[in-house]
């Protein structure tokens, strides 16, 4: 009797001895399996290994013995602790090649930039012998891709503005030759929620579709669920349109979008601005809102109030009011988003002042307390929130929420 | 001829299928290479591998050929997903042994907090034949430790909070007993330099130094290098003189600090105090400065003057200077510095305007261009810089190319 052909699953190797340090964290991985899970192709193991040829080789030739889909992240540069070129000729036992014709695309990128190529970027120019070059428009070094001995392997750039192009143009393509279908997928981008709380809201629900894979995905104040089926049925549906009515209002967006970018488009449609006054966040949300191109045709500016004499003097907030509620009060807020509003003549304003620690925290107001203030033309309110973890999580969680709060007040209100 | 030992290295097997997936980020390897490294330890690998016994027992093995400390992490809780103990058993072949006393001590820990224990956790008192059990204050899982053929294996829990205590406790104090001395370090952190540019300046020093092993940990706009020797000797005190003159006013620091805390410390040292007023990076720079605690002691705040408007409204930008130069022009960059400058009363004050991308661009100025500005009380200046990469790329070379021109004036003028 045949049986079908065992699944195909996929591994990553990352390589980087900055990885193996305090700090540096591979997120190329992540994105790489995200893409391969569409397919249903697992990632099934991931090695983070240093900058060094016998190790690599190592790494690699294990990943022969057990994976279809090899990709080694990393070590692509000029200098001489990028070795995994030379790592993977020697594992595969194929020859490195010179291509003239990457340098001189090497050379003409450092030209664009009003710079001479170090010598040391010709290393960049060998491509293994059965390889093809990837061309990265984001960087110096080419990914590589070739097949061997029936498994494919990719070499791409770590940065994962590099990375993630090359990926996206090669991977899903190649995926598609080999016969694989993706998955019908659902998606939910959800704001406001801890993760623990939404998974108790869906869990009931999706384990009584044991055919459909969920994954929850979360970072602090944002979260992304995915449903993933083998088509597209009536199941599917059916547990789509449970889960969004668990969920509520907390869904922002039902296809791959950021809270900031999802803002920036309904301010967008609706010609509206938007201005921001910060206290704590010292330009986080101004920042965050920035990312997103093109996000001048909303954002006018605003002021980053640090100091108390700031708050009165470039948003005219009282001394009555920081003298009688403190600088971290929702009487603040308000007048903080009043006050940039005003000044900047924005449709909608946004305040953040609260305390992100360590020090400054009292038994009232414990560090971790945030007001945030929204004000439009008819109105301006602000909400006290107590939010979690140390410094920089306060203040994550401050823009996340406050970004969120507009988000809300633009669904509710669709003028 | 007797050679000296071979250096003796160290892996990581993290555990887990969660860390396959995005967000879930292992934090574990890195504490114990911090701790390691010092010890002239270095980890070499780190593999993640999902709950599964097969996986596990061959990335033991394959350990086992290479590295002298193996630490496995994770899987040890009480589910039928924790499957370390078992993979361990395997691979080593040596016998799981119930110790009645672990359980006792897991029964009352659940009794101290009011709860029965579930009968599954039961399985956390099996320890490997030939091991000890390592105590856990911050949780039910004991950490293992044992010696197997010359190698040294711990099983640890995951939560970091139960791993590092047991770390902390146990690994110092046996790299101690194994007669492992900490070696000597010496640390330069650099900024204004690209990677490659500081690589070629140091590499022809430190390749004449063979002992000596150098690392360079490098992120946009921010560089870190370790020279790492047996010991604090005559050879390492060259190495370092001849690196620090290579490298020049670049070095910002020899100990680990970030250059928003070593700009803050410059500015507090003198009672000097801050303020911004920014464009492009809408927010980027208050934000980074602001990251560190305590900043609100030198940094007054700023403006995020996205528009033209603002730029006259809140920095008073002549409209003059907008409609001859434009707004990214070093005479708007100058004005703005000397804008919020007076307007806060700061000492000194940074501008960033630029063109971040992907749109805005012009043949004059391209993207990537930035007009840095820094006022203080005697003079204002700008600078233009062409940065590469795309827009968050920019933004964040803008920010450390500020930061850097504040942190060389406070430098060059230690008044």
């Amino acid at each position: 009797m045949a049986r079908p052909p065992a699944p195909l699953v996929a591994e990553v190797i990352a390589i980087g001895s900055e990885m193996l340090f305090a700090g540096r964290v591979d997120t190329n991985s992540s994105f790489i399996a995200a893409h391969l899970d569409r397919f249903g192709v697992p990632l099934v193991a991931k090695t983070i290994v240093g900058d060094d040829v016998a190790t690599i080789r190592k790494a690699l030739a294990i990943a022969l013995t057990r994976s279809d889909f090899i990709f080694l992240t990393g070590g692509l540069g000029p200098t001489e602790d990028d070795l995994t070129r030379e790592a993977a000729s020697e594992a595969l036992g194929l020859e490195l090649v010179y291509h003239p014709k990457i340098v001189d695309e090497i050379e003409a990128r450092f030209q664009r930039l009003g710079r001479k190529m170090p010598e040391i970027n010709r290393r960049q120019g060998y491509v293994l012998e059965t390889a093809r070059a990837l061309e990265n428009n984001y960087g110096t070094a080419p990914g590589q891709y070739l097949v061997f001995e029936g498994r494919h392997i990719f070499l791409l750039p770590g940065p994962p503005r590099e990375l993630r192009p090359i990926v996206e143009r090669h991977l899903i393509s190649l995926l598609q030759d080999l016969g694989l279908r993706p998955g019908a997928r659902r998606y939910f981008r959800v704001a406001g929620l801890p993760e623990s709380q939404a998974d108790s809201l869906i869990s009931p629900i999706y384990r009584r579709y044991p055919t459909i894979r969920c994954t929850i995905l979360a970072s602090p104040g944002d979260i992304e669920i995915y449903f993933l089926a083998d088509h597209d049925g009536n199941e599917l549906q059916e547990l789509t349109a449970k889960v969004a009515a668990a969920l509520g209002d907390n869904v922002f967006a039902t296809e791959e979008i950021n809270l900031e970018d999802a803002v920036g488009r309904m301010l967008a449609a609706r010609r509206a601005t938007l201005s921001v006054a910060e206290s704590c966040t010292g330009g986080m949300l101004g920042e965050t809102i920035t990312r997103t191109p093109g996000s001048s045709a909303y954002f006018l500016g605003g002021v980053l109030a640090y100091s108390n004499a700031l708050k009165e003097q470039l948003l005219d907030v009282s001394p009555e009011i920081l003298a009688q509620h403190g600088a971290v009060s929702g009487a603040a807020a308000e007048a903080m988003a009043q006050g940039i509003r005003r000044r900047t003549g924005s449709d909608f304003a946004l305040s953040i002042t609260g305390i992100a620690g360590p020090d400054g925290g009292t038994e009232e107001k414990p560090v971790g307390t945030v007001f945030i203030g929204l004000s439009d033309a008819t109105k301006t309110t602000a909400h006290r929130y107590q939010l979690g973890g140390e410094r920089s999580l306060v203040r994550l969680l401050s823009v996340r929420t406050a970004l969120n709060l507009l988000r809300k007040e633009l669904q509710r209100n669709r003028s």
